[in-house]
């Protein structure tokens, strides 16, 4: 028997909604486990304190059938026991119920006085806007790659990709800092070459540096890429661990835009049963942890996403959260110029439109390519 | 076309084997498609260069049918292409194919050229027996909750384990820095309680915070820790990211047992086809970042986990990875006095035995209940 606590809690709750593969006996002994398993791990009965029982205990706040197969129960737990920390909610919300099947958390609820703690978006999608100077249409964004070539080169491509008016202009996930192409030497070159790109155009184009890095260089290398000209930073939180990213975004003195990249978290996504929904992945972590868009694989492109998925990560960039800004969709993966016209019915105009090794594929003029997506995007703009 | 390039690399590679589903048309192809996708991102057709051809690509060393439905690749990477960083490195090996459907990381194969660049466990099985001064059996732990408890009770607690005998005498990972039990309050006063016990019963007991905070406290906190007498720390690298184990093990100063935790880990093992295999995550990449114990939910308890999946991560811990030592399983998840004698079966004496829960459940009388765990573990070592 434990001894009597006398906890003085808020009172507050926040929520997570649980889809739970089984049919309704076997869904609610999930649901029951869930509230046991996410808080005080112990033998349910052995609790006898009221205190822990009612507030720190999870409750199971609504149950329902959403088809044949699933149930949904929302689940809620005190404030408190977030501690007010990204990395303790995560746990909070999924921590050990990752590692039991079908459970899948799909969408989370919390309250002002939980997200009073988290700063979110620094620019969100009204910011990054203004940023760019980008009033309406979608905004474009390209890729440096492949892996192998030398900083110069990607500095070479990044200034055509500049001259031909692409907004962002970031680095392939994959380029870290490998001796082919050192991170410091890539980012003040490319940073320089999109520079000097602008003062010919006029236009505004951003290059956005990848910032894969061990935890510990991680801030330093934020800082560099804002002292060589980085117009934003680009953060993979699978890799790195989404509180670094956090973390990034919160210090005043970076203050650049964030994208998050999708490496290493498909295992979250890639199974309907289990992990994590897209809405909640890719829409509410990437803005708790500070995003200002979010890179994902569109539909139809290399990668498996349907159609509704991509919906539901849109939906999970805007849905309301307190003062956490809206962000930007950034759908890639496999894109074409071919596909802008679909894209923009898909999206609408709060979208960036990702496209990397396909605008190498219309001719050698990348700066030509470059214009004829500008262009594109302009037209269905009239 | 993209420029030519002069690589030089050292022709060292790096190998993944994945497991494919599907047919042999179809494993092809996402052997194929791994190849690029987890290297120069690009329409292979327009890379002409023979250097990023050749050493950049992804290289298909073995393929072969292991069942009905599935196929195993091993393919190759150069290690440069890692920039010989943890974070880097699980990006190479399934940073985008992990968003990709029925293909999973199974083995990793990685040559001393590139773990030369990790010191991998400190202390590893040899090293933490020595630290604990237990020869042969199996080490006992387990863990300080329910949370909603103060710190007080749980240090407590701490004292009651550790005049009993347990080794290990751990936070549970729901224990962060909540209001209820706020971290340094909980460090200061279990290391205390435990040095206390020691005192009393010459054993040596060690006490082990869990270490979930925001990731500009974690090494903080790791220093706080140590100096207020922990004997070890737990992490959660689903939580903190893998390469914040890696710091904190890397840093002189500290020097601590670290047990790694699973917590928001487990969708990248729940579903057999996609994801990566419970050897690699609990096992190959514990240890790369540094893990001297992997805990891991055993067969037959609250998880899923099978026979076979628990015996993979035993082979894990312990496969040949170079200068990186062997390091600790940890089963718990649900585990019970009564499950001692079959897990010494099982696991042998190179096993931490993780009991939470129920060492609460035989009386109220902890001391008396972990002498009975350790004379169990005694008598079956007889």
């Amino acid at each position: 028997m434990i001894p009597k606590t006398a906890l003085t809690l808020s009172g507050d709750r926040l929520a997570t909604v649980y889809k739970l593969l089984g049919d309704e006996e076997l869904a609610r002994t999930k649901a029951n486990a869930i509230c046991i398993e996410q808080t005080v791990e112990f033998p349910a009965n052995l609790i006898t304190d009221d205190d822990i029982r009612g507030k720190i205990f999870g409750q199971i706040e609504s149950f329902e059938r959403v088809d044949e197969a699933h149930f949904e129960a929302k689940i809620s737990y005190a404030i408190e026991s977030s501690g007010f920390e990204l990395t303790q909610l995560l746990n909070l919300i999924f921590g050990n119920s990752s590692i039991k099947p079908g459970i899948r958390v799909e969408r989370l609820e919390l309250p002002e006085s939980l997200l009073q703690a988290f700063k979110g978006p620094r620019f969100g999608r009204n910011g990054l806007r203004k940023y760019l100077g980008v009033e309406k249409r979608p905004i474009l964004c390209t890729a440096l790659k492949p892996m192998g070539l030398s900083a110069k080169s990607l500095a070479d491509y990044a200034y055509q990709f500049a001259l031909g008016g692409i907004d962002m202009i970031k680095d392939d996930h994959g380029l870290a800092d490998q001796s082919f192409s050192p991170f410091e030497e890539r980012v003040e070159l490319c940073a320089a070459a999109v520079a000097r790109a602008n003062a010919e155009t006029g236009f505004k184009s951003i290059y956005i540096p990848n910032l894969t890095a061990p935890a510990d260089q991680m801030l330093r290398k934020a800082h560099f890429a804002k002292k060589a000209g980085a117009g934003g930073l680009m953060i993979s939180p699978g890799l790195a661990g989404f509180d670094i990213m956090r973390q990034i975004v919160d210090e005043d003195k970076i203050a650049l835009p964030i994208l998050s990249h999708p490496a290493f978290q498909g295992s979250f996504v890639i199974n309907p049963d289990s992990g994590i929904s897209h809405h909640a992945l890719f829409g509410q972590f990437a803005r708790l942890a500070g995003a200002d868009a979010t890179i994902f694989p569109n539909h139809g492109g290399r990668f498996s996403f349907s159609k509704e998925e991509c919906q539901s990560i849109v939906n999970g960039t805007e849905v309301e959260m307190s003062h956490l800004k809206p962000i930007f969709p950034a759908p890639g993966g496999g894109m074409s110029l071919d596909r802008l016209k679909e894209m923009r019915e898909f999206y609408g105009n709060e979208v960036i439109y990702l496209i990397g090794g396909d605008l190498h594929s219309y001719s050698d003029d990348l700066i030509d390519n470059s214009r004829r997506f500008r262009k594109i995007v302009n037209n269905s703009n009239a």
